[in-house]
C-alpha cells in the first residue's frame, strides 16, 4: 500500500459525518423563527450544518483562518499559464507584504492569513511570517513523469494535516483555503477530468487567461495527461491521480480539509484548484463532505464540475477566477450572517406573530 | 399629466448617469493591481461603478443603511398569501423590537435600519423609533380599482424621495431597500408580467408559501388584473400601472431609489418586490440604473425577469424569499470587499511582481 494511502486510511477513522439528529434540532429551531418556513433558503441549511458540525455549540463571533499554500508546477515548463513560475515566489512574498487581494479581504473580514511555501521554486528561508514546510522545489513535470513522489505525496498531506491541527489549536473554527502556484490550473484540469470522467476540453479553462496558442497546448497537455493515466488500468486509484497530477499545494490542502473534518472545524473551498482539493479529499474520505462550503462558482469551465461532483452548491457568482482563497474568504461574512440568524432571530413566540392561516 | 408623473419628471432632471470616464479610470488602476486582469470579475465591476458613483471619492469605511418599507394590501383579501393581513403590523413591532431576520443581519453588517410605515393597515402611532409616514391603511384591492390614487401615489414616492434625502444627509453612501407587506408578491406579480411582458404563470411564485389552492387563486388574480390593464390601450403608462397594482410600500421604494440616485448613492436591492420597484423606477428614469446592485436571486420565479429586464446580475445565490431588505444587507459585506480591493491591493510595480509573458 502507498504511504500516503496509509496515512489517509488512518485519519478517515477519525472522520465522523455530522449527526442528522443536530440537524434536525436546529432545523426545528430555524422554523420557529419570524420568517416564513425555508424563507433564508442556503442561510438556513448552512446554519444547521455548522450547529450539527460544532456538536450544537454555535459561538460568535467565530474564529476565522485562511490557509495559502504555495507551490510549482514543473508543467509550467510547457508554456501552460500566461504568467511566468517566478510569479509563485513573487505571490508570496505579495502575501507577506499584505498587499495581495487574500490579504485585503482577510483584513476587512476578521480571518488570519497563513502564508505555507509547500514547494516553491525560490529559496524563501529568509521570509519572514512564512510558514517553511517546503518538499521540493516545485513539483514534477507530469507530462513526462509523476507530479509527486509517494514520499513527496505523503509529505505534503502530513503538512495540511498539521496545518489543521494547528489552526484548530488556535480556537480556528471557520477555516479557508487557497493556493498560488503558476501552472496549478493544468493540474487541477487533469483530476477534474479523471474524477468527473470529462474530456480535456470539457475542464480546460484560460486560467490566468493564456491567449488562444497556450491555451490549445494546455488542453493537449491535459488530453495527454490523462490519456496516460487512463491507460493505466481501468480504474484510477485517487491516491496515484493525486501524485501523477499534482501539485504538492493541492495534496496540502488534501491534508488540510481531512484535517479540519477531524477537527470539526467547518472549511470553505475556493475556485477550481481548492475545489480540486476538496474533491480528491471526498473521493478518499466521503464524510468529509459534511464539513465543506462552497463558496462561489469560478469562471474557469471545470469548477462547475466539481462543484456537482462534490454535490455542493456556491453561495456567490461573482464571475471571479484568483484564487488565493478569495473568493473563501468572501463567504466568511454570509456563514456568519447565517450564524447570527440562528442565535439572534425571534421566534414567533416571543414575538407574538401570528402563524400561516394553512 | 398625473401628479406623481410630474413629480417624477422633476427629479429626473437631477439623476445623471455616471460619467464613463471615471469608469475608465477606475479599471486602469483596478488592471494594475496585483492579479491577473479582470480576475476578481463582479468586484471590479462594483468598485469601478462605486467609484463612479462617487465622483472619484471611494472613502471607507462607508455608512450604510437600510430602509423597510411597510404598508398592507387590499389584495390580500382574495386570500393570496398564506400569512393573514395582521403579520405586517405585527412584523413592525418585531423591526422595532429588532427580533427579525433584516435587524440581526443590519447589526452583524453595521447597517441601521430605518422601518417606515407607509400604508400599514393599524394603529401604530405609539411605536417608538417607527417613522410614521402613513398614507392610508393600506392599498385598495387592485382586483375592483386601482390599488392607489394619483394623489396617494405621489405622497409614497415623495415619502421615498424624503427618505433618500435624510439618509443621504446622515451621511450613508450605500443603502439597502427592503418591504414588509403580506400581499405583496402579488402586487410585485401584475408589476412584473406587464413589464416584462409575461404572463401570469411565469411571474406569479408561492411568495411566503401558499399551498396549492392559493397559489391558483393569486395567479388568477394577477391574470385579471393584467388583462383589465391591457385592456385599457395599447401600451401601459408605468405610473398607471404602479397606481394599478401598488402597493404603497412598492411606490415608496421607487421614490427611495430615485432619491438615491439623484443623491448619488449607492442602492442594493433585494427580492422581488423590491427589484419590481426597481424595475417601475428604470422604466420611469432609465439613468437610476447606474445606481443599482442586485444583491441576490430569489426563489420568486418573477425575479429572475426583472434582473434581465434591469440588466443587472445578483451576487448572491442563496435561495432566499425573505424580503425585508435581508439579501441586499448580505450583499454589503461584498460590496466593501470591492471597495477595499481598490483601496488596499498593491500594485505590480509596488510589488515589483512580473507581468503576464504575452
Amino acid at each position: 500500500m502507498l504511504e500516503s494511502s496509509q496515512l489517509v486510511a488512518e485519519v478517515a477513522q477519525e472522520i465522523v459525518p455530522v449527526d442528522p439528529e443536530l440537524l434536525k434540532v436546529a432545523q426545528l429551531h430555524l422554523d420557529n423563527l419570524t420568517k416564513p418556513i425555508g424563507s433564508l433558503g442556503q442561510l438556513e441549511q448552512i446554519a444547521a450544518r455548522l450547529f450539527a458540525i460544532r456538536k450544537g455549540q454555535l459561538d460568535a463571533p467565530m474564529r476565522k483562518s485562511v490557509c495559502v499554500c504555495a507551490a510549482d508546477h514543473g508543467i509550467a515548463a510547457e508554456g501552460v499559464s500566461a504568467y511566468p513560475s517566478e510569479v509563485t515566489a513573487q505571490m508570496v512574498l505579495n502575501f507577506l507584504a499584505g498587499g495581495a487581494a487574500i490579504n485585503v479581504l482577510a483584513r476587512l473580514h476578521g480571518a488570519s492569513v497563513h502564508v505555507v511555501d509547500v514547494g516553491v521554486n525560490a529559496d524563501l528561508l529568509h521570509c519572514e511570517g512564512l510558514l517553511h514546510k517546503k518538499i521540493r522545489n516545485g513539483s514534477r513535470n507530469m507530462l513526462h513523469e509523476a507530479a509527486m513522489t509517494d514520499d513527496e505525496c505523503s509529505q505534503a498531506l502530513q503538512c495540511g494535516l498539521a496545518l489543521a491541527a494547528e489552526v484548530a489549536n488556535n480556537g480556528t473554527v471557520l477555516l479557508a483555503v487557497g493556493e498560488m502556484g503558476i501552472g496549478n490550473t493544468t493540474a487541477a484540469s487533469v483530476l477534474t477530468a479523471v474524477l468527473t470522467h470529462s474530456s480535456a476540453s470539457d475542464v480546460t479553462g484560460r486560467g490566468t487567461g493564456v491567449n488562444d496558442e497556450a491555451f490549445l497546448r494546455k488542453q493537449s497537455v491535459v488530453e495527454q495527461v490523462v490519456s496516460r493515466l487512463k491507460g493505466e488500468g481501468n480504474t484510477i486509484d485517487t491516491m496515484r491521480l493525486l501524485q501523477s497530477a499534482g501539485g504538492l499545494e493541492i495534496a496540502a490542502i488534501v491534508g488540510i480539509l481531512l484535517g479540519a473534518a477531524r477537527h470539526r472545524i467547518a472549511v470553505i473551498i475556493d475556485g477550481f484548484i481548492s475545489t480540486a482539493a476538496a474533491a480528491i479529499a471526498y473521493a478518499l474520505v466521503p464524510a468529509v463532505q459534511d464539513y465543506l462550503f462552497a463558496s462561489h462558482q469560478s469562471v474557469e469551465r471545470g469548477h462547475r464540475l466539481l462543484l456537482e461532483y462534490l454535490k455542493l452548491k456556491p453561495m456567490l457568482q461573482l464571475d471571479m477566477r484568483l484564487g488565493e482563497g478569495t473568493g473563501a474568504v468572501l463567504a466568511m461574512p454570509i456563514i456568519e450572517s447565517a450564524v447570527a440568524i440562528y442565535r439572534e432571530m425571534a421566534t414567533f413566540a416571543s414575538a407574538g406573530i401570528s402563524g400561516a392561516t394553512e
